[in-house]
Parts: C-alpha cells; sequence; structure tokens
C-alpha cells in the first residue's frame, strides 16, 4: 500500500478540545473552482459618517447620541439576543421538550473613533487600550455571569453589516455549547494528565514546528493540528493565564502577536463559580475566516458539513504559511 | 415578574437528538435589517446546457461523457472528498495529535435528465424514482460503508455551484460526527424510556399541534421543537423505520410529504454492523434553510454561533406557517 501523505490522502482527526473529529481531504484541491469568486477589495469607508450608528456623535436606533469618544467606547447593543431580565418558562412537562431561563446583556465595544481602521492598522498604544477595555468587561460582568463571550464578526461575508471596527460583548446565565464542551475536555485531560491541555498541546506545537505562524516573547499563533477552517488559527499565551484580566502588562501590549491576529482573549468561565478551581482552563483565541483557498474563494460549509461532519481540503501545516491571514477582511474571532 | 411568552422572552432550548443547546431570542426580530438582501429570483436555467458537466450527452471533468439519461443518473464524483484506497496514518505518538484512516466513496445524483426542474416540480413516478435511488445507494454502499450520507446542497447560498437538480452521496469508513451524537441520543432514550426517541417526539407533537407543518397517511413534517435554523424542519415517518430501503411502496410514493419539502431518508448506521440492534434509531430527515425571516434575509451563523451557541431569532412556532419553505431556493438538506 502507498505511504500515508497528509497532502494526498484523505483521513480524520480528532480534536481533543471539542471532542470532534474532521475529514482532512487535501487531494481534492485539484479540482477546479467554478462558483463563486468574492470581491477582494473592501470598500472605501469613509474615516467618519455622521449616519453610522457606531461613529462617535452619531445617533443609535434607539435615539441616544454617542459620546464624541476618542479611545474605545462600550455601550448596550440596541436590540440584545440577550437581556437581564427575561422570566424563566418554568419547569418542562416532558424530556423531549425542555427549555430553560436565560439572563444576559449584550454590548458593543468600538475599538476606535475612525471607521477606516481595523485592529491590524492601529498604533500600540491604541491596542492596548482595547485588551484593557476586553479585561475590564470581563471583570464587569463575569462578576455576575458564568459566561462572557467578546467576538468579532468582521466583514459583510460574516453578516456584519457596519464597517466601524468593532466587536460584541454577550454575556450569559449558561455556559453556551462550545465553552461547555472545552470546560469538559480540559477538566478532564488535567485530572489524566495532571496538567492543562493547551498547556501541552503548545509545548509540543513549538517541538514539533509544523504549524505555527508567529511566536514572540509572550504568545504563540498557531493552525491547530484538528483546525476545521482551511485558514483558522489558535492563539496562546505562553505562560498558563486563565482568564483575560490576569495578563500582565507586556502580554497586553501591542506587539503581542494577537494585535496582528486581531486582538487577544477571555478565558476560564466567570460568575457565582469564579472562584472554584479553575486550573485546568487555559486562556485562547479562535480565529476563523470562511476561506477555501485564499482571501476571495469561499468555503462553504454546508450539506456534509452541517449534517455529518466537518470537512477541509487543505491540511492544516499547508495553511500555516498563508502570510496574508493576519491581514484578512472576514472572519470570526473569539477569546475565551 | 412578567408571564413566560416563548416570543418575547429569550430562553434556551435543549435538542436531545444532538445533545446541545439554542438560544431564542425572539424579541431580537424587532431590530431593522439594514445588512445584505439575497437575489429573491432564481436565474433562468435552460432545461438543457451541453456545456453543463451534469446534463444527458455533456462531458465531464474527468472527460467522461454522461450517457442520455432519462431518469435518475448515479456517477463518481469526479473530486471526492473520500477515495476508497487512502492509506492508514498509522498509530499517533501523542493523544492530542491524533489521526485515523478514513475510506470511503462520493457520488453524485441527478434527480432528471432536464436542468429546469427541482423534486416539487417533479411528476409523481419521477420522484418515486429518486426515493428508489437512494434506497438502493444505501443498499449497496452501506454493505461495506457504517455511514452513507445523501444531501443536497440547493442554490448558491449554499455553496452550490450547479443548478441541475441534483444530490450528492458520500460514505465513510467512520460514523461522521452529527450522526455519532444521534447515535448516542437514540441508544440512550430507548434504554432508559423503552421506545425510540423520534417515536415518542412525532407522538408528542401530533397532540401538541404546535409545529407540524404537514402531515400524511405515512409522514409528518413539522418544526422541531429545538430548531436552530428559523425554517429548518425534520421530516419523519409515521411507523417505526430503521433505513430507507425499508420504506413502502407506499411510503415512497410521491403524495409523500417529502416530496414537498425535497426528499425522503436515509436512517440506521450500515456496513458490518447492520445486521446489530438498531431498534432505537428512527428513519428522518433534516432541511436547514439559511435564512432569518423570509427567503430573502440571510441568518448569518456567524460569530456568537460557531464560538458559543447556535441562536435564533424567531421561535420554532412562529415559522411553521411560512408556507412557501417547500420551495425554498437555498437549503441543506439530509436523510439520516
Ligand atoms: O458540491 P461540491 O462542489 O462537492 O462541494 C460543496 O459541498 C461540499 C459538501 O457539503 C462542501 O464541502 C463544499 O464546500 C461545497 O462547495
Ligand atoms: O452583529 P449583529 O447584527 O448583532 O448580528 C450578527 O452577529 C450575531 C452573533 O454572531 C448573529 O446572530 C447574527 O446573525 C449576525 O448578523
Amino acid at each position: 500500500p502507498a505511504t500515508f501523505r497528509p497532502s494526498e490522502h484523505q483521513h480524520i482527526r480528532y480534536n481533543p478540545l471539542q471532542d470532534e473529529w474532521v475529514l482532512v481531504s487535501a487531494h481534492r484541491m485539484k479540482r477546479p473552482w467554478q462558483g463563486q469568486v468574492e470581491p477582494q477589495l473592501l470598500p472605501t469607508v469613509p474615516r467618519h459618517d455622521p449616519l453610522n450608528p457606531l461613529c462617535p456623535g452619531a445617533r443609535r436606533a434607539n435615539g441616544e447620541v454617542n459620546p464624541h469618544y476618542s479611545g474605545t467606547y462600550l455601550f448596550d447593543n440596541d436590540f440584545p439576543a440577550l437581556q437581564p431580565d427575561a422570566p424563566s418558562p418554568g419547569p418542562s412537562d416532558h424530556p423531549l421538550f425542555r427549555a430553560e431561563a436565560a439572563q444576559g446583556v449584550c454590548k458593543v465595544m468600538c475599538f476606535h473613533p475612525w471607521s477606516d481602521v481595523t485592529l491590524p492598522l492601529m498604533s500600540i498604544p491604541e491596542i492596548r487600550a482595547v485588551v484593557d477595555e476586553w479585561a475590564s468587561v470581563t471583570e464587569e460582568l463575569g462578576a455576575q455571569y458564568p459566561w462572557v463571550q467578546i467576538f468579532e464578526n468582521k466583514g459583510a461575508m460574516m453578516g456584519c453589516s457596519n464597517p466601524h471596527p468593532h466587536c460584541q460583548v454577550w454575556a450569559s446565565s449558561f455556559l453556551p455549547n462550545v465553552p461547555q464542551q472545552e470546560e469538559r475536555s480540559q477538566r478532564a485531560y488535567q485530572s489524566q494528565h495532571g496538567e492543562p491541555l493547551l498547556m501541552e498541546y503548545a509545548r509540543q506545537e513549538l517541538l514539533r514546528k509544523e504549524r505555527l505562524v508567529l511566536t514572540s516573547e509572550h504568545w504563540i499563533v498557531l493552525v491547530p493540528f484538528w483546525a476545521v477552517w482551511p485558514f483558522q488559527t489558535l492563539m496562546l499565551p505562553r505562560r498558563h493565564v486563565r482568564r483575560l484580566p490576569e495578563l500582565t502588562p507586556a502580554e497586553r501590549d501591542g506587539e503581542s502577536p494577537g494585535a496582528a491576529l486581531d486582538g487577544c482573549g477571555s478565558g476560564a468561565p466567570t460568575g457565582p463559580e469564579a472562584g472554584a478551581n479553575w486550573d485546568h482552563w487555559q486562556l485562547h483565541a479562535h480565529y476563523y475566516p470562511p476561506l477555501l483557498r485564499s482571501a476571495t474563494v469561499r468555503k462553504f460549509m454546508v450539506g456534509y458539513e452541517m449534517l455529518a461532519q466537518a470537512q477541509r481540503d487543505l491540511t492544516p501545516e499547508q495553511t500555516r504559511t498563508y502570510e496574508s491571514s493576519s491581514r484578512l477582511s472576514h472572519a470570526a474571532f473569539s477569546v475565551q
């Protein structure tokens, strides 16, 4: 039988953080692409648009007028998916019809007063201000809620309809599916191996050097062995950090690869249980660009992926040298 | 405190088939939509295009010429994500770097010789031929492979670049993530409650009458209580059927709601273990259209959804009367 070569022979890989498999079929890249090609250039965005509800001094949907902010600006989402006071659906009458209460808060955070910048274009002190604001909103909402999700939908392809640089913060009274699974996996790994899963993983990747994208004094950025999206990356601090507010000033600073990749992150669950033992948890940021093979050809995660299992057409090792990934205009980004 | 009303108060719902939660925030529909609006009308598709590789008599990417087929037409995908002979990656050297062998077959099935029809526009005998072909390909590939995934990516929004009516069949040597979870859930339910999860679920929905879309002598179509996509539906046979080939002639016939909704389905795992006890499994078909509130406004499942948990802006009960869902031009459809 032929010798196994990952870039030629399909195989499945296990994601130990989310306990699921991905089908890698790199030989499929040979197929010609006749489908949709996305426009590469962003439309020119004016620095200030008085009608854009995220700009300083503009009027928002609820009638409020934004201050003339000069740094970051955090405010309540005018159309929140989570509100603090929703009543409970009450007990279920059947095990197949279970609904539970959900409370929470949705905020929007503008990174900068100008609409024509993105994180990688901002100065080091400006980026530092964003990281500090992430740490403080995590602390503030984390005092009450067990999960504070910070994420950015970047670009129209990702359902973002406002070009002004911003992210969202959704805090919830429940641990959502993905962090719940990450919590289970990290807890089980620690109890079996005596150290955090992502600490050992980072150490191995530094040794293997096959999937590293960037390394600095404080951070490592890599394409995970189990990546689902072709240009997906994972960012990890070098030392053991459970949550964003624990980051030192040096770790928060703009030279960090985090800035280059649009951000750095939040961590272990918070809320009333924040004081429990979360040593198995390691702060990390996920970056999922919706691309197939380049910045203009989209990977559709559709029938097979939604209904059976994620499938990708390039190996993680093949995509790690994709230098422009740090400046991609479309991605979902989050820190957890 | 206020009385709980599902269409006004956010809550989470449990999906007992896939063991995960969805956040339902129906009050959010009040938000204005300023984002992308999808073109409603499909471009006119010629009945026959000699350059379309799915048409009768056309040349495919691998140089082969299609026969002048007059019914369904099944052939090997020219760019298969799964091939029958990929070598194994061999044993893993570390628990965080696990890869395993994946073998399989990918086929394409044309539903009809004409490019300008879709299943709901076809005649009853023509639809019956498709269902029979699904049953026979399940039987054929299921003799060797434990999972045969039949799915359709319908429309450009779903990454489908060829308008000719067709579906795909991917058979694999492994049970993919979603059916693996459905298998676990159905097995556990049966062992706890002594009957198949989806049989009890269908019975309850027939009693509750809140989420039924269509019912016929042999089939039930409903919006599941735990639906993630706004116009998602689930189709179930009335009697206990484990796999597609078990369907009776009457159940396969075109009057079935299945035809109206673009298809009907495959079931329990197959392959060498097909003879084991699969009584906990019930055949069902999933239908996921990528819509937010109408056929032209897309629901983006992006940052929060990819990284935390699925979220929807309409309750399942609100969407069940969306009559045109059966003729939607974009969806992911599968039977399992
Ligand atoms: O129909 P194709 O070209 O094989 O491919 C399409 O369906 C596949 C299975 O859902 C996806 O992996 C591809 O991203 C999509 O473009
Ligand atoms: O930024 P918005 O308008 O709140 O909404 C966007 O992000 C949300 C969270 O990922 C998604 O649920 C919406 O579908 C998307 O359009």
